[in-house]
């Protein structure tokens, strides 16, 4: 008996390209999906750098325009890796062709964005997720099942930070292809949306919805080159962005996403306080779980410093042996195998859509407080 | 040739009283100090259990009353070491008095009650410091020798974080006796001068003034028992209170300090980033510190973790030898030797009252912004 | 222009079956290899079985008889993943038959059969390599290329350690399938062959060749019932291996690996120590090294904690970006790469028979001064 | 009522002259003894700086004669601080006089010394103990709780390890004042007697009799010029010392002891595995434990990394509070305090001299074993 075939089209070839590339490619080894993965065909502009990718990555066909993808009814699910500003225009008319839709993060420039696309969404009744990978981290996935159980008690503290360093330098440009982050009006925003997006996403998973902000945000380099032309522009994003705030339950949290944290390149970290137990997590040793359990025995108590590679872990049974870790690609195979295996059963994906509409909601929040230096309410 | 003698009495005889008499005994064996030190008299309210402390300690004489000891001929240095209520009134009075005067952290509960000790102590010309004790953690000592090098270049970000777990059982009793942290009377406010003042006191000294704040606080448990009367009374203190400011040279920061972080005893935080370097340090493993220098050959660039327990760091020669560390009552040693060091060179000893005034006036911007909910520039 | 094709046939569908298919599929979406891998067949006993794993990791055809997977002419490379009483039969047919020969780890049961597996494979001049995986951890690479430019100075110390604690359990049953790792006929030893091989194999390669052990082995529990028939059998292999040795190069070393040390579940740690600098590694996180210069500034000297994900250390510019880990798998697709590029090139790639024979020396020595009690001369 | 006096002559003011000076002091403050101690003398050559050192720490009156120091009547307790060479002549002298003997460990110079040593105190009926310190870490005693508890089970393996680098310069020169620990004539051994007597201590304390070693040592620079004279002659001591054993329990252990482990300072590290526990301590992080216990719940089973400074920890409670650490010389309080204590209720003080013993028995075997190049029992 043969499998559905599920076939998939990719827009965008970038570094998510790749990672949702591989993620294609490995579900299935690794997991046993209801569907039969094809990668039916890869679109970006530039043609012969487009041929080239789906010649690696083992992509039937190519194509230069979003549009006639979407059009081709040989492809069941759009997967959107392009830059911010085409995620609502390519989504909105995925859904209306009546495909699958996943896009990559932030869903959209802004809320407003956002919630046209999940209106297509739910209009055409597709199934639809965004890719916040962070939340298939094992460890991360271990310690939303250690909430659920309900063993932290009420909850306290949340603290949530994503530290970078990689444009310390005045003499780094900005603009032109593979400089879209830097450019404000095709990203959106700068750390808000790239960095502190991940951060809220996964914290409102976690700890539930946010109420309130308080932020600051700083651009450090207010100018730079621009790549191409060579002249000196003022910088349009946020280098930095800070934000406090209450969640809906009453804990107090405080957040961080720069790029000028000298010393550390992917830094995101999360811990959370409850009445009974405490964790951390950071994605620099991603396959660790730091726990503390009050209930422990006293003269023994401790933080566990847990090495999630066992069978009995989330996602673990279908990778290797205790103690050999896995990495970060890993993450974006399981959003999809999980995909996969929701669109199989029915079921919806989180984060869906309107997860992820929830958390542009946040960052506009951040954004609006920054600017009027006051705490701001989170919009629905 | 005989040393000159400095006779101390002690005002409290607490925990602090016990970190402050260690130090007066400890510094003349490990430093070399001008002046021989006499624990001369040790004050408190209780003639029974002062006279058992003066034993202990080998105080030679006690008092019952404060004013009393001020007046003795025979003290050259009064020792605050009684509840934050107390502060100014002594420190006033034992200026006035012509003593050298050292005072336990908060200076004040308040930034005015600070104000009129920094005049008293001005006026009289009389030897002072507050013990914000953490400046002379070996470790820290040399952050601030490290940032003074220049070696960090601008600041970007500064974290701070002060977190205990102490208090979050409801059934821990309010009032009363060791219990005067609760009584925001007393106290002036809950972990905001308990904590968070540590913190503060430690960023200006390495990064500079902080100019304006935007804070929250909380009180988890609103209402407790009183420990002597058993009545259900209003929580009057902040168990939790986290803020976000501008540092005058720039830099953005964060800073939290609370009661409720399960897991963490005593654990202060902190990080700075600048262009080049960047440096952590926390309480709970005092005598290390992680540096990374950006300018390391960039194969091998990494974070340091020092371990600062050799002779040409902090201190450090006055001790033992390279890998052993010493603990958390060595910083009131230090700052006890430097102090009677620079009472010996006619020079001032850091922090002066003036300096623990500008940390009252940072705590009372905070507080002040957590009911405003704006941001507040901090005082002068 | 395509590329010419490279047929691969794996022997075994085991842990190492799995690990082996993922790097061929792996290797050219990351690596520009000079050949087309294709996965032509996979052969194991069990028929029904061996189907159901060619269609997972598409294989394009299945055998149950090694010797007809050898005969075939559309297979260039035979890859061996089958228990080890089977590689020197395998592989030498493998080499007579004119086909390139991967195998896994010990090469042998002991250096005899390694010496015969030398030699058919250098009569016939085939490329080979062995499956000691760990070398290709990008710290582990790294480390080694450290240590080729010299920095280290006149090395003092080598410490290895593999510490496992699956095994403890009395009820845990030997023998049957899955189990032949316990079945000392089949596997040659115990973790000798299986743990301390890899600490072996690394070792001389960073450090230069063994010439003398002293060692110790211990069966903790005697005796185990049989998986399928029920009896007590007494147990055949080593728990726990211990050993000191002589490097070529004067260093003094200790070698440990056991599956009785509670709470690791695949610890390997290695450390060097020399004049100038020392590294340690460990597998439970891999992407991370911790180097000491002793030239480094004294003040601000420490163990360098190096997060290996930069692009400028090795293979991490296949993968992603900085500060995101790859992990335990990515090791054998850096082999297979590393193999098939050699083999274009016309070069060998290390480790080869030879270097394989060469760590069967040193635990024939090992097993053989525990019998004995005294110092052993590892053999040539 | 006042308490009885315990007068105390020290032999010695190097470095462990010092440590125990300190504990003298500070044991009264800090623990409820049965005697007041009083420093009464301290003696060593050279009478000037005996003087100066008898000023700093406050004793009563200087020697230079260790004979006359005995013969003192206000004596009751004598403490050798001296160079090992010293250590049988003054004890033996020492426990005839009818003294209390406290001796820095090793014992003796060999299992010889500390046998005549043991059966003059023995014979003598007098208090006595050697001052392996390392036991009296907060964490260490903890430790041995545990396993006292029996929540180990059957134990499989132990480690032990003491790094240090301060002698790798071929420049360091031998001989002289404070140079004694180069000459095998004066210390005995190298590392052996320094560094390694202290794992073996800690060993036997908690894991049981050593019952036969495997060892090897190595003397790195085999010659360095003399201090004083500039002779350049033959270095005698060992610079490394490692061996492999079995303890009578059926555990099998390694141990390493070196001054050329670049990167550490004084690491001492032990660790112990078990059945159902695992513990690792190591001294550069004093106040931490890691303590895994295999039957906690499987999801969240991991490493405690345990902060020992509570006050239902050893002797914490007579210190700080929770999070504040304390450091290296407080053993050296410890043992004092639980020496007079012990005095106080006719009790033995462990380690007593019998127990110094069995450390030189282990080792004297050791030093056999690396010149046999055979396995050794360990002597009666």
């Amino acid at each position: 008996m043969s499998k559905k075939q599920l076939n998939v089209g990719l827009i965008g070839y970038g570094f998510m390209g790749r990672t949702h590339s591989n993620a294609f490619l490995q579900a299935g080894r690794f997991f046993d999906l209801p569907y039969k993965v094809n990668l039916k065909a890869v679109c970006a502009r530039n043609a012969d750098r487009v041929k080239a990718f789906a010649e690696n990555w083992g992509y039937e066909s190519s194509e230069t325009d979003w549009r006639k993808l979407i059009e081709r009814a040989d492809i069941d699910l759009i997967d959107i890796a392009s830059p911010n500003d085409t995620h609502a225009e390519i989504a909105i008319a995925a859904a209306k062709a009546g495909k699958m839709v996943m896009c990559e993060k932030p869903l959209g420039r802004n809320a407003d964005e956002a919630r046209a696309m999940v209106a297509a969404v739910e209009a055409a009744k597709v199934p639809n997720t965004v890719w916040y990978n962070y939340r298939r981290v094992p460890a991360v996935t271990m310690l939303k099942n250690l909430l659920d159980d309900g063993r932290f008690g009420r909850i306290f503290h949340y603290r949530a930070k994503f530290l970078q360093d990689w444009t310390i330098s005045q003499d780094l440009p900005q603009g032109g292809e593979g400089l879209w982050r830097f450019d404000v009006s095709v990203a959106g925003s700068g750390v808000t949306g790239d960095l502190l997006a991940h951060n809220i996403d996964t914290a409102m998973w976690l700890n539930g919805p946010i109420k309130e902000v308080s932020a600051v945000t700083e651009t450090f380099i207010k100018e730079r080159k621009h790549n191409l032309t060579g002249d000196v522009q003022p910088v349009g994003i946020d280098d930095a962005s800070l934000f406090l705030c209450r969640f809906e339950n009453g804990s107090l949290a405080s957040f961080e996403a720069t790029r000028y944290a000298r010393g550390h390149k992917a830094l995101y970290t999360l811990e959370i306080n409850g009445e009974h137990c405490s964790a951390f997590w950071d994605l620099h040793d991603l396959h660790r779980i730091q726990y503390f359990d009050h209930r422990d025995e006293g003269i023994v108590r401790g933080w566990r410093n847990i090495h999630v590679s066992d069978g009995d872990q989330p996602y673990l049974k279908h990778w290797w042996v205790p103690g050999l870790q896995i990495g970060y690609e890993h993450t974006f195979t399981h959003q999809f195998a999980d995909f996969v295996t929701a669109v199989g059963e029915g079921k919806t994906c989180a984060p869906t859509f309107r997860e992820g509409m929830a958390t542009d909601l946040v960052t506009d929040a951040v954004l609006k407080s920054a600017k009027t230096r006051q705490w701001e309410a989170v919009g629905q």
